[in-house]
């Protein structure tokens, strides 16, 4: 019997799905709405089985034939326990494995090597592999975690314009946009960030590398203090053995300057996305093996 | 005409009102139940007047008379607007200024004099007043304000005590209460910090106290971090050319030590409390100037 590989890489904006032939080779890719299976499983649910029909689709492959596919599966949120159960019951595969959306950025960026990923984008979480054992840190969410993340420094950066407003930071170029977009209105920054979601304050991260990049002093210090939980967090893989890490995520390319010396030897390009590892781990866990199918 | 003055300390937790005579001798004092006017101005609105009746009748006066007293109000989130133009048209006296609760503090605390207060509890807020000039710093709510405030120092500590339980920092005496407080597991932390409101947080704030009293370092370190907004905000208030601050509010007792060398010799203790400082104020507003009444 021949069935087909599934990779889908779920995310809060959008699902990806790629379908593969049982050896690995990718036929199609294919994209849907959002898949974040913690807030709104049903919507989930429905786009990872759309995203999955399209590749099909696109591949010249019945759309039905999804039913008999072996799926793995990268999502946000993977660890916070009754919704993976959920969604895992009501997936429309013949068999699925659900993992983080790190494990399968770590398997894309790395292969089958030993190393370690840090995701730097609205979030950020680091996961590292050294023989077969898949560790974590981060990724706890804007909250009380997420150090360094773009969401962390957005919100820095909104707290720092209310230090200016009132007179007890000096003002900086950067604070500036800041202020005059809320129309010097300390209350309706306030407003903002009240209702604001992670990745709401996160549009602001990529100012303030660039003023930080001309020269901006708070910027600069407000990138100094991010930098140091990126830094301090990869100071942890390198005690757990990584000997090479890739920088991941939508703040990656901003970050890679600001990495202390001591880890910039270390770091290296990944040899492809997320998409790719989760077709890799449905390879390993059903192409191979196919005695260990569901 | 007779009339009595009445003075309002409106906080989140409880109601606390005076009633004076004309020349600002108070008769009695009398307490009821939260007075948010921004979160909840029906429930404020009905407290205010349960402490003002129950002042009227400790005092020995015919409740129904503050229909004829004139009252000085001081509630938190007195500066958001829309709510105070609500509340000051449905209360039942018949006149009535609405402050915020740091100015009755001030007022409080330091009588007539010019100087300042820093008011260092939940939240944090400062007040300066300069030859009649009354100034604001902080005072900007949880989210994006407040730094140095209880609510923010439980903050660092539950986020702190995610990077021990990750591995990215070390572990000490503080941090190791609140992850057996949670049981150990990241997930219960991320779920409290998730749903707590600023006073959840600011519980833990004593404990940072505390543990840095007996030599933790990392409470110390927190500490030290917080402590650096306050002094940064006592700074301004000194620029501004003040001689004189009071440290009020819950953390007032614990911070003394904490403050800055430079600032040490400024600090004086409160003359009076935030309810006798609304009585001052009615005094002067509807007491010497009958001509000034609505």
């Amino acid at each position: 019997m021949t069935f087909y590989l599934i990779g889908i890489d779920g995310g809060g904006t959008s699902c990806r799905a790629a379908v593969a032939a049982p050896d690995g080779r990718i036929l199609a890719r294919a994209k849907s709405g959002p898949a974040n299976i913690l807030s709104d499983p049903e919507t989930a649910l429905s786009n990872i089985a759309d995203a999955a029909r399209a590749a099909f689709r696109e591949a010249g492959l019945d759309p039905d034939t999804i039913a008999k596919a072996r799926a793995v599966l990268g999502v946000a949120g993977h660890n916070v326990g009754d919704a993976v159960e959920y969604v895992k019951r009501w997936l429309p595969f013949a068999a699925a494995d659900i993992e983080s959306d790190g494990l399968i950025a770590l398997q894309g960026a790395l292969g089958d090597q030993d190393g370690s990923v840090a995701i730097l984008g609205t979030g950020t979480i680091y996961v590292s592999r050294h023989r077969e054992e898949v560790q974590y840190a981060g990724g706890w969410g804007f909250t009380i975690g997420d150090l360094g993340s773009g969401a962390r420094i957005g919100h820095s950066l909104l707290q720092e314009s209310l230090l200016v407003h009132d007179g007890i930071h000096d003002p900086s170029p950067v604070v500036s946009t800041v202020l005059s977009e809320f129309n010097n209105d300390a209350r309706e920054i306030v407003e903002f960030a009240r209702q604001a979601k992670p990745g709401e304050f996160g549009r602001y991260a990529p100012r303030v590398f660039e003023f930080a990049e001309r020269g901006d002093a708070v910027a600069a210090r407000l990138l100094k203090d991010a930098s140091l939980t990126v830094d301090e967090a990869l100071d942890l893989l390198v005690a757990r053995g990584t000997k090479k890490i890739c920088l991941l995520g939508g703040l990656a390319p901003f970050y890679r300057s600001w990495i202390a010396p001591r880890h910039q030897s270390l770091l290296a390009e990944p040899e492809g996305d997320a998409l790719t590892g989760a077709v890799a781990l449905a390879v390993a866990r059903f192409g191979r093996r196919p005695e260990a199918m569901a």
